[in-house]
């Protein structure tokens, strides 16, 4: 086709999902078939990329202050579901199996990939932990070793809560898949992973 | 999520073959995964609505001036291929089965839909044919009642060439499904297609 064409069907071939025909599809319907969408396609793209940032508290996306689940007084915020990333929490919100909040990493700990921990969210959940809201912390990392590692050094540098409450650790455990974490898991698996959780430490 | 999140999925779902999960799964990779994607995809849509037109002679996308194929002299200029809509002419193009040049009408007539002559590229073509240089015109219209009809319409107002040289017409057949275009038409039947045509009148 043109260079234009060729450049924009590049871009979108690397979103997850879209191999070359449904790149050439996706271009071809924007530029020809309904070119009025692609206007209003750049203006949400360029007001979600303005105005989507992370919640303070959990990680999560969020506009103005907490994100959806924090703000939501009937999700139990004493129970803290730990994620790698928020595919990860959109996952565990669609089995409709979980009523607490989230607490999202932006990764797992890799000395392969350099992700250090110091590259993750952790500061934030070590300070609601000690703050003294949080009553169960539920780790529903991915079943494999850099998940391990992750739940390892979490649970070593958990500090004290304040008010001495004991926070319960489990790890979402039962129904993943070795080397599958929760974002590629059905609702049914997800749930029975809840359900099966078990005492971490 | 959050509502310019959910208006940009929403924007993204309007698109084809994606569905609600896809649609999502791509929102959060330009948010969360690789944010720098973002600002590049949003640059590619906006340089190729700038550049991207219709070419004079065929009407198939173009940059400046005539369109890759137009400007092919490799190709066979008096060979014409005409088809209802430009991923027509990708799927063409991609069985590698030809070798001529196209002319895209941008739809094809339908008293239904309320889509007259004066609304599809049926001028330019015409003026190809009066000008002289088309020797052959090959209908790859759809195989039903408004592709039909369309090429009936084309065949009853084609003009008497100035150089008095007489247009072969030919209509694609032989292969197609009944009720089906060649968009989702895959490589061998096009090629059997264009192998059977038969001469149309
Ligand atoms: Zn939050
Ligand atoms: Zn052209």
């Amino acid at each position: 086709m043109t260079p234009a064409f060729e450049k924009l069907q590049k871009q979108l071939r690397q979103l997850p999902g879209l191999g070359f025909r449904s790149a050439e599809r996706i271009a071809l319907h924007l530029l020809v078939e309904k070119p009025a969408r692609l206007p209003e396609l750049v203006e949400a793209l360029q007001a979600a990329a303005a105005t989507v940032r992370r919640c303070p508290r959990c990680g999560n996306l969020a506009e103005d202050g907490l994100c959806a689940i924090c703000a939501d007084e009937r999700r139990e915020q004493g129970v803290v579901c730990v994620v790698e990333h928020v595919p990860d929490l959109v996952a565990m919100e669609r089995s409709g199996a979980y009523r607490g909040v989230y607490h999202v990493l932006h990764g797992r700990l890799s000395p392969i990939q350099g992700v250090r921990p110091e590259d993750l969210n952790f500061e934030a959940l070590f300070s609601r932990v000690a703050d003294g809201g949080v009553r169960e912390l539920i780790l529903a990392l991915s079943n494999d070793v850099e998940g391990e590692a992750t739940c390892h050094y979490l649970t070593q540098h958990l500090p004290a809560p304040a008010n001495g409450v004991e926070v319960k650790t489990t790890r979402i455990g039962f129904g993943l898949p070795s080397g599958g974490g929760v974002l590629y898991a059905d609702s049914v698996t997800l749930k029975s992973a809840l359900d099966g959780r078990r005492h971490y430490e």
